[in-house]
């Protein structure tokens, strides 16, 4: 098999994605890329494991990354792709590409990868990168591997990753907090259940307490990020006949990025001061960095509003190596690891167009 | 091994628990007790899987049935059995056997095994049963196993069941259900919670009602049950950035024996009438049974004063199959199932003349 990178950015989409590459087996796929790539003049190609790096050395005064991750969530029956015709709310007719990974996120690697091949003069250098598991725990990340290697890799005065964002710019992302907030009670039989505590029971205040709560939406650098605090797991008991002696609630709080994690533990301890709280994870959110000189241009050349991007991405890694970053890639997030996950053929063209129109100011 | 019952019950007491015997695992014991039983004149010895009768044929007019398992919970670190010796509250000196399955139940066993062999000429036929799987789920129960076999083992006028009860008569039992309480969410990102609804926040409800619930005291043939309605297990979540879509809370409600267990499942709905209920199992509970003729005798005979049993056991069976019953064994039942279960040797001294007076008429 060959990648051909001059086919259309919609065609380069379906021939990756009919490449399965779950998290860990993304070694087919980056073969294909780092051979598609190999005979670029104008590119010095880097593979670590199964990231690769393309970066342009034209001495341009600034620098910008653009990256996207290669692997995918499991499949389940939904490669390989197809184009689907649709009508859209207004009775337009829309076109799909339908599978794995089309949203989340090979149309903007295939948009990406095109535009490495293609743009050999663009008004800043570019460092491009794809890298592996993504979608899997964060210590597996191959971004934040790469960044351990080759930390000089990651100079650079803005970034863009192509996760879904329907082509328009998502800047920034929430911070991700999971904690776990435990109740003790005391065993006993539950034929005699007033000689133990119920710590099941027990938690009836931290469910009130979630459902009583509003979460804030917050500006930060002049967009409004959408908190959420919920239970995501809660598990007790020890048998059947057993009045149970402890209950686990974890609660998952996506914050917005002006409250460092620090801070947020600091609100999850004012909220449930009264538990015993383990921190199970944590991640920086990332501000938005639209006032970086390049993000700027970016968002004139591609139009549109910025908004913020609630979920946590590898946005904020680059923020926290000092890199101003925003998500700009097509597809609707909310479909991202559905089974029916598929990508508007007009968004992938759109963000094409949009990162050609910058890079080479047409 | 022999086992010799004209050894004291203390001794056949420390025999029977060292010979291990978790549910399931009871052969050896029961291998014990046919042997020590197969040479007396005056019994019949039925064997059915490790279950054991011995049974006396003298034409009384009436007869008692006098059971008890033999099978225990799992050992843990509590077994071989050890002599201690500690003071009570007014700092008399209290001897105890300590150790597995010396409460829950074979110092009852025991004081049973010894009477057998002992009593040629009681006042009423007897039934001596010993059984296996007890300590675990109703279907494995050698007692209801037996009573589908050999339906005619089971005529008498009374039973006793030599549960721990401080050899006090304990009447009746509490019947026992258990349900399955659910709540239905929809799944989203955590990142956009708003999309979703939360099934672990829908649960709060129901662990306040829990909170709220008063459990009744009710009086059934002059004894008062108390009831219980706990939460024993809560399961949720899908994964720690899901909002979960469904949330289980297993709730136990011991009810007393006034009350059938259709009117308990029909109290449950009242409860909790807007969510799906699951029943998971149920066993009725036993009216107290003091007003059978033997009952009265017995009581007369072991003095003190009948208190209600809580939970639930095997003297359901008898009442269901038409047998009042009673428990009356060595043993505090708090102690059950504990790792430092032990059992007052006076108890167990206690039992043994109490059945003896009441069935030789001394």
């Amino acid at each position: 098999m060959n990648l051909d990178l001059h086919a259309s950015s919609i065609d380069i989409t379906r021939l990756i994605c009919d490449v399965e590459s779950v998290s860990g087996r993304e070694g087919a796929l980056a073969d294909l890329i780092e051979e598609a790539l190999a005979g670029l003049p104008h590119l010095e190609v880097i593979r670590d494991g199964d990231c690769i790096v393309a970066r342009t050395r034209l001495g341009r005064e600034r620098r910008v990354i653009i990256a996207g991750h290669i692997d995918t969530v499991p499949v389940n029956a939904n490669l390989p792709t197809r184009f689907e015709t649709d009508t859209d709310d207004d009775d337009r007719i829309v076109e799909y590409l339908w599978g794995r990974g089309t949203v989340d996120m090979k149309a903007g690697v295939a948009v990406q990868l095109k535009l490495a091949a293609e743009l050999t003069d663009p008004i800043a250098d570019i460092t491009w990168m794809w890298y592996d598991n993504e979608e899997v725990a964060a210590e597996r990340n191959g971004l934040g591997r790469m960044a351990a290697h080759r930390p000089d890799l990651f100079a650079g005065d803005f970034a863009i990753l192509g996760e879904p964002t329907r082509s328009e710019v998502e800047g920034g992302c929430n911070g991700n907090l999971r904690i776990e907030v435990r109740t003790r009670g005391k065993r006993a039989h539950s034929a005699r259940s007033w000689v133990g505590e119920n710590a099941i029971h027990a938690a009836a205040p931290i469910l009130e307490r979630l459902v009583a709560y509003s979460p804030r939406e917050v500006a930060v650098d002049g967009l409004v990020y959408r908190e959420g605090l919920n239970a995501v797991g809660i598990s007790g008991g020890v048998a059947g006949n057993v009045i149970p002696d402890e209950c686990t609630v974890t609660i998952n709080y996506r914050f917005a990025p002006s409250r460092s994690v620090e801070e947020a533990i600091a609100h999850m301890r004012e909220l449930f001061g009264e538990y015993a709280i383990a921190i199970v994870d944590h991640a920086a959110g990332a501000r938005p960095g639209l006032d970086a000189e390049l993000a700027t241009e970016f968002l004139a050349a591609v139009g549109g509003t910025a908004r913020p991007k609630y979920g946590w991405t590898d946005v904020a890694r680059f923020s926290e190596l000092g890199v101003p970053a925003v998500n700009y890639g097509p597809g609707d997030p909310l479909t991202a690891h559905a089974d029916d996950e598929r990508v508007r053929l007009d968004e992938i063209l759109a963000c094409e167009n949009g990162l050609r129109s910058w890079l080479t100011r047409d």
